[in-house]
């Protein structure tokens, strides 16, 4: 297991000074392009999963890559979390800071029935922004945000005190740094 | 057969006037959010795919959706094709006109080595620019799209006309309106 670990760890390349100077950018593309570690990420987020999910829920854009997969291996539905002005029809919206700006998210008003089991997973758990404000669209649609299951965790940002501050206690990362 | 194409296309819902008056939007979410419907889609997907494909290129940021699933049942690495601005490192681009606007489509330089085979999957084939751009991001790369698999193709939109004009004759939908 541990060297499944740094296998996956091996793949995820520091990209210094992006998007802006002083940060260093954690890029997954290396993973997602190497077949055996795109599936071991996939598997490794499917273990973290507790039993009887209804929905995996998925952020724009990256978020989505590993989102979908996890829904189809859990025999789940997946339902979009999207930028403003991107999913059409009726929509709730949640405005939030980034961890470089800020914005807002939508997800359909009838994506998902009150009382269904979520399961929401990204790529990377930052900040915590994205994490949260799905959180509370989740909440708006009456929603169980049951667990967080992301690849990559970068503690120094503080995103799970974040998360737990909004009562959000159950979150796993397949890496950390 | 027929019923399970039946099946996917009563989940794909008609929303007029999206994203700007006179448009009828085709919203894939509710098929997403079906597990049966999402499944069987993938597995249509990836039973139009050529053999001995070693890459799978999908688009931001619904082909992500479709895809990066598709990637992992084949066994092949998934390379995404991004916005500007958003993937870190060195990039090839292209410029290309949308069904509503303009922009451009990013690739990491370093992807995809030349001579890989390539199967591009997105959601919906329209006018075909995104498609187009993505086809000449891999031929600045020296890689081989073999095919171009799509759910949804609009053929009102002549996307189809536009691939072959640009030497892309390989091309399936699952679905067709």
């Amino acid at each position: 297991m541990t060297s499944r670990l740094e296998m996956l760890r091996g793949l995820v390349r520091d990209v210094p000074d992006f998007p802006q100077p002083g940060v260093v950018f954690k890029d997954i593309t290396p993973l997602l392009a190497s077949a055996d570690g795109f599936q071991a990420a996939i598997e490794e987020l499917v273990a973290s999963a507790p039993e009887d999910i209804d929905v995996v829920v998925g952020m724009e854009a990256r978020g989505f890559i590993f989102a979908a997969p996890v829904a189809l291996a859990l025999g789940a539905g997946f339902v979009p979390v999207r930028k403003p002005g991107k999913l059409p029809g009726d929509v709730v919206s949640q405005a939030f800071d980034l961890e470089y700006g800020s914005t807002a998210l939508n997800m359909h008003r009838d994506a998902i029935v009150s009382g269904a089991r979520v399961l929401v997973v990204d790529d990377v758990l930052a900040t915590g922004g994205t994490i949260g404000a799905t959180a509370k669209l989740l909440e708006q649609l009456g929603a169980e945000l049951v667990h967080v299951s992301v690849l990559l965790e970068l503690g120094f940002l503080e995103g799970r005190q974040r998360l737990q501050e909004l009562g959000i206690h159950n979150c796993s990362a397949v890496l950390k740094v």
